[in-house]
């Protein structure tokens, strides 16, 4: 149904009864603002903003996998605090030629993540607007210390989970359509893009265990996020090209010089983070306990080293892109990886 | 400076210096998740976008006003619950043309605001978009019980604070430029748009006292606020014309068949409340407590009996459109009300 025939009210209506809740949330959906229970008064907040042109094309993506990713993204920043998730407010921009069953869609593909993790969708704003954004904000409570950015120390090792760059070649996949790709690795590499899994397990149980000094989520590259932590810390690091977990899928596609997308390229939403040298065995541990890979790609150096990235002969890589900047224009690497398949 | 020259960091740089705060912001802007300390787990929270075209024109607000009126909008919602406002998160959508100093200013807006309620700004996020977005989030506590929408009764009394109408009058002397209107009347009724006073030591003190059973913000005109009371609560309502709080300024513009825009304009933002017909007394000592105008507007009836409007005679009027819906299009009446000055 059209949203002009359903109405604002009808529609609020009919998602209401898609959207996940909890026994904590005492006024949901539906009054001025919401009203939720936290076990105590140590909150998380994060917002990531997707905006229809600019992070997302609805060519390439259903409207489920786009809810599914636009509550992963902040799960994942929850999951870089070492967090736990609870309460999602959502506010939406449409277009007037948007039908309701896709909206309803979209509520489907957030219900389905959130489900996972119990988090409750509160309340929002809807509105029409020129093209589809999508801005939610996502509550979280820290029972630990949360780990910020800055904590990370010279000598200290660095790791990151999963693997990386598979989400930009996915991407590449998307906007260049080759056809030689097997389906088997074009599989994988568009489900990375589209639905990134974020680490709340790992992330939580780094908290919790005072394994992390220093952790960031990987949603803009990983030099670009390296270099945050880095700057707050006070820090330089030395990364070990052959390190970088790729995905077989990866390796397939990529080949010789395709490093670069585990360097720069975006959305991979994993956790990147350091740790003390004499903490390697209870990262190890840990590793085995949440069945999620952990490479150790680097370490921590002094600040006027900068970020040195060192190739499979010990030689050091020199980058001039480092990642996503949403306003400066393109850099000449980023011109390169967008013509690169 | 363009926003394409200064990049994203060097802009959230800039703005975090602009960006209030408070002792209970542990972790703020520029880690991936702010970490904050509330008093209690018992959080409220809400949002509401503002769009350029839809919530906006750029060419009738300055942007200090804007930043002003985007908190002031969520400021009102904890209000409505009778909550206390804390933390604010806000997601930008810009375009590249814009300027950083624009930005700067939208943010002064939002701090002048802030500063008066203790509000800290503790992150966000921030992109390139096609046309201007704000889309704040706004974290609050609740020290006593919140006020919903569902607990008026029958026989209650009705009450709004401050004067109606005035911020749609407002928006029609920006839409229309009329040259007759004084220059001291145009001044109020664009004040009451551009900057609305969120109530929120109303708002506090009816849920310390426990006195509003049911309480809204009136954001889409008063018939349509009352509406939503009257459907959580299922009862009806009677609203005397002659009663409902107009301004001088209010008075002079509208005239004898006026009172249109005081039953259905939009963004007043003053409280719409029900109390208990014994607490009469208490309510008027709360007014001159808090020094806001609280006018007694009429009372609540069965259901079946619907939202019935007496004129200054005492006869019913009926009324199509009774509001602001953001997906429907426009009743007979609203097209009246937007060629009648």
């Amino acid at each position: 149904m059209k949203l002009t025939r359903l109405g604002e009210f009808g529609l609020i209506e009919k998602l209401r009864r898609i959207a996940p809740t909890s026994p904590n949330v005492r006024i949901g959906i539906g009054d001025d603002a919401a009203w939720t229970k936290l076990k105590t008064g140590s909150v998380l907040i994060t917002a990531d903003l997707l905006l229809e042109n600019v992070h997302f094309n609805l060519d390439w993506t259903s409207s489920f996998d786009l809810g599914y990713k636009a509550l992963a993204v902040n799960l994942s920043d929850i999951a870089a605090m070492g967090g736990i998730p609870a309460f999602l407010i959502l506010s939406l921009g449409v277009p007037s030629h948007f039908d309701s069953s896709q909206l309803e869609k979209l509520y489907q593909g957030i219900r389905s993540l959130a489900l996972k993790h119990n988090v409750a969708l509160v309340g929002g704003d809807i509105s029409l607007a020129e093209t589809l954004l999508i801005s939610p904000c996502l509550i979280g409570h820290a029972p630990y210390r949360p780990i910020s950015r800055s904590g990370a120390k010279i000598d200290q090792d660095i790791y990151v989970t999963g693997t990386l760059g598979d989400s930009a070649l996915g991407l590449r996949l998307l906007k260049a359509k080759p056809r030689r790709v097997s389906k088997s690795i074009a599989a994988h590499l568009l489900l990375r893009h589209r639905k990134p899994t974020p680490r709340l397990a790992v992330g939580e149980l780094l908290a919790r265990e005072k394994l992390a000094t220093a952790m960031i989520d990987i949603s803009d590259g990983l030099l670009q996020d390296l270099g945050h932590i880095c700057k707050a810390s006070k820090v330089g690091a030395l990364i070990s090209e052959e390190n970088l977990p790729l995905s077989i899928a990866y390796r397939r596609l990529a080949g010789r010089n395709g490093r670069q997308y585990a360097l720069t390229g975006g959305e991979d939403y994993e956790l990147l983070f350091c740790a003390r040298r004499r903490d390697r065995k209870r990262v190890e541990q840990l590793q085995r306990r949440v069945k999620v890979p952990i490479s150790r790609i680097g370490a921590c150096v002094a600040a006027q080293e900068g970020i040195v990235v060192l190739d499979c002969s010990g030689n050091a890589v020199s980058f001039r892109g480092k990642g996503h900047d949403h306003f400066k224009k393109e850099t000449p690497l980023t011109r390169w990886m967008t013509t690169a398949l």
